[in-house]
């Protein structure tokens, strides 16, 4: 397949290790390649995130594809402390690498402009997946409203449609991190959006049996993640006894590659609270359209699981 | 049974048909004893729900049970306007009555010091099924912070628990009215409380055959509510051509006085939110725990219908 | 002069050192009868202040005078934590007393009641003085709408006209521990309101040595003040080297008592903020009139301060 | 005086009249150069509000100014309606131009990219002028944190410091129109920053014999200007009749190219509200430092009103 017919992703990441799967699986389909990734500050800042990207990147030999770091705020401000988290300190598992990548391979444009110019570079053609909060795409659409309209369609990792969270009761944890920028992706971004939102995962865990056949692979990569994942397995599953092996990002990435593995979907008109005590950074689902107001998003509800399982089978052999 | 053995039940409500019926469920139940009414602007305003009160109970020969007015507003001061809704102009379906009660038996003595004086009446007795907003109960915490301690139960028809609303995208109509009671009663009540949330009341919808079966039964009180029924049949079922019919507060007065059929619920955490721009009147559920909160409240999240349907049929039966 | 002539008072305080200072002035005014005190929690909780009422009706054997206690907390539930203020742990400056007052002489009849009983037993003759917290009106406000109509006036120490805080940079104490309080009482009263802002009290404190003038009385009352005053001057006016001594509930007392003594004021329509990050119990004053609504407070700009001294000097020789 | 020498400015404008007098000012001040002038939607949207510059430009033969348009919307995506304000239609008095300039004289550059560059050209040099909404310095910060850095100072015509507003009760229309980007220039610029509020200008308004004299003079430029402004003196000010002609953004301007002028200013920490009821665009000034915070914001108080008419003279009479 030639490159003039593959499909083109763009993928807005903020590594973490789910996105660090959902990214090889991209790698990984021969009908797609990656032609940039920008990275936003979320699991870790941006600066952190892009060395995780390319860490990520050496191990399957893709340093060519173009690293762009972007600010460590969101578009209002905030700035997340840069403690421990799910994925450890520095977002990827707080495993030394002894052999790191060049880091001057990090691109000098920043990551907003970069999806500017990606998005002109190839009108139409690119799949924007979303993988951290939507910091980068806000500022995107701020400084240019055009820029949806030369977009194929946008997946997005992040939010809710029942109201349950995984940072907060009510917010899923992209989408608390900058609910502004959430609001505004969703109210203005201007191309099709399908959005991957937490239940949707919750409800489509791996039984712990599928992550030992995918982590215990024999190959370099499936080493490389089971590495890297160690500790999380430990010091996070372990300890509180979860029951299954949750997934987030890959989801996004295998819906917006393979579309023909959604289920069940709902097209529905969605905003993103920013002010509420308790409700900052949920999202609103009008089910009932008593707003009247056009859809704005495809809310995936059901998803074939062991298409995942292959695509990161898949993933899990890249070489 | 002697009313030393029976429960005793008071009832806030904001009639409504569906509060209507509620109430008569209430009265067919053998076991039952309703000591008290107290009504709440909602639907319309409190002195009318009085007025809509009084004409039911004419109805069923029981004008003898206190009915008890309150205020015009909720508790930070919004009015709802008494404009069209679901039950009509009069919140009773908009059918004159030929015959009317004495109106001059809605008691002097103000709703919310009613609860508190039946409250010392008959301490630990009292379950209360609130089927209106929560202004009432939240006025009586306030001036009484032991009044919860007194009451054996509180069952309520408001909330939601999966995001989903009535009135907004998000917020269910009573909880929607006055937000913060709902938010003062979750909080502060202090007596086990079960919620009949918005969704569960979705979920147990009746086929029309059901509709039909018990309201064209050949009783006064079948006849009676089927005329005052009929223009929201009319202007809002037919018109909007909705599959099933629809209950809300029959279900929290089929909870109270038989708990058995409760099918499956949940003890949560729950808070309301009040400052939101989407999501003002919506509850927050804490499904996993993050807030380290004690559970406040009950969740019913499946009810048996025939159970329900059993319980109106009763009430389409009283004399 | 006939109790059928003199200006009848109601206080609703949460006394607090300055409310002292501020019910001796009334006491001491021989056109003046103070027919209740209400007390609200603040300062310190509704208890303790009643606590604090009575030591000082004792003092100036005005034990006859019936004080109300009311609820911990305000009206959307929050409580203020009785840890250390301004005026100590006690509210009434940490000072043991040898020889307490019995407190059975506290009235049963909650506060709200008594606000409700007492302008039904004066129609038209009291002018209600608040000194604390708004709860307590809001609460009589949501409980019989026509209260206000049966009042003369109230005069309220609360709030603010440019923005500027005690407690937060833009909120003063009052009006900041129950906002919706603040905001129910100047939207739904009813009566005439005149508001005795936080920088009204900043603009007219006194020099030192009227204070000195005042506590160095060799009067009872005085000393028994000044006894009482001694841990704050010492623990929060020399410690901060304050330039002068500041006064708050005196000049609302001061007001209500004599009028004329008010120098400027303005006819505004005013509302407090609620839902604001920096800005909740602020007061917004609609200077020019953008939003079309009717006066409904009067702020005064401007007083006259030796009158104030000379009303002070008249409470210190109370007896 | 050389180029090296003078003081370098940059002007971000939404004009708007007094956005036009303001430049003028600059443009006449022999010590000035204005390197650049950014456009901001605020009265009429970005790119009606750059070809008003253009005119203006033109009428004082100064087109090798370049002009930037930014975007549309503020940051978290409102949009002012394009309709009649204070400034006519088209922001600029809504007087035809019957010899317009060549509109293709606009940069096709980003207003907020042309920020960044110009910064990056004269590091340390620049004096950033902003007369409206923070939009563009907003998504400036965001994209480059150390962008303040490289500034020398920054003049803003916006807020308020005794909470009076103009477009709300408590609002002043530069703040309110984008409320979140002044809170994020207020608090994350990182350059020396002072505040031309709304009541320094309410207080430095000057009598109707300045303005006769300053828009009576016999040049072009007053010609020009008296042209522009004749529909907002009948529509707003003689039917209001207003006491004295009001200025804004020539005192921003006068501050910054002439700091002398500056009779008294303090230095406070303030923060801009976003979510309140009534106060969204408010500033929050902490007088007495309640918060703990350092000074974030310079707040003129008293100005020379003699000197700006001076200035002003000196525009009217620019060639
Ligand atoms: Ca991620
Ligand atoms: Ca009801
Ligand atoms: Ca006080
Ligand atoms: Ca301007």
């Amino acid at each position: 397949m030639s490159s003039e017919e593959k499909q083109l992703l763009v993928i807005d990441t903020d590594a973490g290790l789910d996105d660090a799967q959902a990214i090889l699986m991209a790698l990984a389909a021969p009908h797609v390649e990656v032609v940039g990734i920008t990275t936003v500050s979320g699991n870790v800042n941006s600066k952190q995130v892009s060395k995780n990207v390319l860490r990520l990147l050496k191990a399957v030999n893709k340093l060519e594809i173009p690293v762009y770091t972007s600010s460590e705020r969101t578009i209002t401000g905030w700035q997340k402390p840069d403690d421990y988290n799910y994925h450890g300190y520095d977002g990827f598992g707080d495993v030394p690498d002894d052999d790191p990548p060049d880091f001057n391979l990090i691109q000098s444009k920043h990551g907003v402009q970069a999806l500017i110019d990606l998005s002109k570079q190839y009108p139409g053609k690119i799949t924007l997946v979303a993988l951290g909060p939507l910091t980068n795409l806000s500022l995107v659409i701020r400084l240019d409203p055009t820029f949806g309209e030369r977009l194929k369609s946008c997946f997005i990792m992040g939010g809710n449609y029942k109201g349950e969270g995984n940072i907060t009761p009510s917010a899923e944890f992209n989408f608390y991190t900058d609910p502004e920028a959430a609001h505004i992706v969703l109210s203005d971004l201007g191309c099709p959006i399908t959005l991957v939102c937490w239940e949707l995962c919750l409800e489509h865990s791996f039984p712990w049996t599928w992550h030992k056949e995918l982590f215990d692979l024999d190959t370099d990569i499936a080493k490389f993640m089971k590495n890297l994942e160690k500790n999380t397995i430990e010091n996070f599953y372990q300890k509180q006894n979860f029951e299954n092996y949750e997934l987030a990002d890959q989801l996004a990435v295998a819906a917006a590659i393979n579309p023909k593995i959604i289920l069940k979907s709902s097209e529905v008109y969605c905003v993103v609270e920013t002010k509420g005590t308790y409700t900052t950074g949920q999202v609103v689902v009008d089910w009932k359209n008593k707003l009247k107001e056009k859809p704005n998003v495809t809310i995936i509800t059901s998803i074939d699981k062991i298409c995942i399982k292959n695509l990161i089978l898949d993933a899990m052999k890249l070489k």
